[in-house]
């Protein structure tokens, strides 16, 4: 395997948080307080900002990372909790990076943002990192996560999502899953003319150069809509587009497996894979030069660098998750039959928190061990063109 | 290249500051207090166990971090401080991994820990996962950066050094400089005579296994002692030993081209390679299952583990730092011709100051570009036996 990076020199400021959607996870520990978890999570787990770092440094970015959840440092951690970054806090850290010289960033990735206000701070950086690129066309990315809910249900305060509206047309990838998607379009997507009118939405609306929904679970061909041959159950797919000049889709979806198991995480993974392939797919053409890396208006779904990355993208993905699955039975059968699990004196509610901690532990994702499978991965799963 | 991991599956808990010695190099920005950079420092650079847990993770090891220098989140940053993690903090962490079932490590790496009660609390820690790993000899391999000091000055408290002297004992590899050799020996090392004196006494009187002393800049052989061939002027070894069962040392050196300029950060890449390759020249023998991977007497020195180990290490280190030195002389050309550098209204002193920043920036490690030198360096500088 070749060891040159995929890109060229990039540098990327990362602004997310550290435990993530984990935090939705935690529960509480025999005799200890929940904020237990959250700590353990911080010190050990594979989530948030340090999946994305890691993915994007393993890759070849230079990464400086914005953690937008931080840690008291009380003097006993008995009452530790994980606090939120305020805005103020944000853009604070901002103006350090600048005045030491540090704020010239190629790309930028934000992931959740907790609050409105803090999510406007992150706004601003980008404006301003946008702005300081209008004198060289294609110098500046944002590839933004709007981290607000999944399944219908918010996971932020009301307000988050009319602070996104707000400034989602500075961003030039956006990564919503389809709640968010549904969300920022005001499109509730049904089926696969609601879907289309979804993307245009985001693309007149906010004048979105790119856009990739990232969990769609609906029939989305003619083949696989006649009732012969319906994806299998356990398939989801990812929805993209590059609009045009003149605010038309050009859409592609990718169709792969799920896995039956819960990791967390993967949202991360996705969003640091797509900053790098994106970066890939362009920096050897003129493309890099234009303003959001706009194909021309002849350039068909299938021969988008947006979908090339994103081909490569879940290529990563698959190889990592199917790797994270077997070494995750692996341990479980050793945990479960292990001293742990079967401790003297646990009653039922106990020995199961410890099942699910030993679970938790064992659906990490292993990425340090597959570097292989976010450099080189075999693409297996291929853009479909949608119309 | 191979992207399989050099080490087979390796857990490690990773101990050290993300600051680090670069807190000495900080200086004040123009209208910014001092401690700007000292933040900007911990979102921006390759310093401290961040340089750790990358190069373990690039090289296959999951890492848990345990950073001992954290920031306080006051909501106004311009109050901002880097603050030390206390002894108890440590203690705390270490019990909240306990909790939650993470707290089997095959390998320990510490590096900088301020204070000598924090100190101490790492080495409770090390206890705790030796005595543990009692039932399973050479299960458990803490490798020790003992952090005091250098060219004869110390940077931490006077009271961390008997601190150190208290329980480098637990210790399976030592990784002092040539200064820190001589506060924990209490041997003056000015000749090869006194540095055996040095590596032997701390073989005996701490029982330790492994040392790796990595700047000794005198003559260490004959040929370089004679006046005809004294190594050229920009070069320094490194002398490692591993005891023998009844303490005598087997000494070897490797001596390599120096750079002129500073990097913050090398003795967290040094020590994090050497825990992999450590791990990685026992992994397939026998060597693996006896107390602290000790090699039989009959071994002789140029074939014992960590020679093997501390070739490769400097292989590596030798490589990115080569890649650094030009990354860093383009980077500087084309800042100093230009914007901030010769921005309008500086003073002399702010001036030279914004120089200053724009070199520490330039000097950073380049890591994450040249992960191929990390994984598959060519060794050019091999091991010298010294008798």
């Amino acid at each position: 395997m070749n060891s040159e990076p995929p890109v060229p020199e990039t540098s990327v400021l990362a602004v997310a948080s550290h435990v993530g959607k984990q935090i939705v996870h935690s529960h509480t520990s025999r005799s200890h307080p929940r904020t237990w978890l959250l700590l353990t999570d911080y010190l050990h787990s594979n989530v948030g900002n340090k999946i994305a770092v890691f993915v994007l440094q393993s890759l070849g970015c230079d990464v400086a990372a914005l953690n937008t959840v931080q840690f008291s440092n009380h003097t006993g951690y008995r009452q530790w909790k994980g606090t939120k970054v305020t805005a103020q806090e944000i853009t604070d850290l901002w103006d350090g990076l600048k005045q030491s010289y540090l704020n010239r960033f190629d790309m930028m990735l934000s992931g959740y943002v907790p609050g409105a206000a803090a999510v406007e701070a992150v706004g601003n950086i980008a404006k301003e990192l946008k702005e300081k690129s209008q004198a060289k066309p294609g110098s500046f990315f944002w590839v933004l996560d709007p981290v607000m809910g999944d399944n219908g249900k918010l996971y932020v305060a009301d307000d988050v999502v009319p602070a996104y509206r707000g400034l989602v047309h500075l961003a030039d990838l956006i990564l919503p899953n389809q709640f968010e998607a549904e969300l920022l379009s005001e499109v509730k997507i049904t089926d696969f003319a609601s879907l289309r009118a979804a993307v245009e939405t985001l693309h007149s609306r906010y004048n979105l150069p790119h856009i990739v929904i990232t969990s769609v679970s609906l029939p989305l061909t003619a083949e696989q809509a006649s009732p012969e041959s319906r994806p299998p159950a356990h398939t989801m797919s990812v929805v993209g587009s590059t609009r045009t000049s003149t605010g038309k889709s050009r859409l592609f979806s990718i169709t792969f497996p799920v896995f039956e198991a819960y990791f967390s995480g993967t949202g991360d993974m996705f969003a640091a894979l797509m900053v790098v392939r994106m970066r890939e797919a362009v920096a050897s053409s003129s493309l890099k030069d234009k303003a959001s890396w706009l194909s021309d208006d002849d350039v068909d779904a299938l021969d988008l660098p947006l979908a090339k990355a994103a081909e490569k993208v879940l290529a990563s993905m698959h190889e990592v998750l199917s790797r994270t699955c077997e070494a995750m039975q692996a341990e479980l059968d050793r945990e479960l039959a292990g001293e742990p699990a079967q401790e003297e004196g646990l009653n039922e509610e106990e020995r199961a928190k410890t099942v699910h901690l030993l679970k938790s532990r064992a659906a990490e994702l292993r990425l340090a061990r597959n570097w292989g499978c976010l450099r080189g991965p075999v693409i297996e799963y291929r853009a479909v063109k949608l119309e």
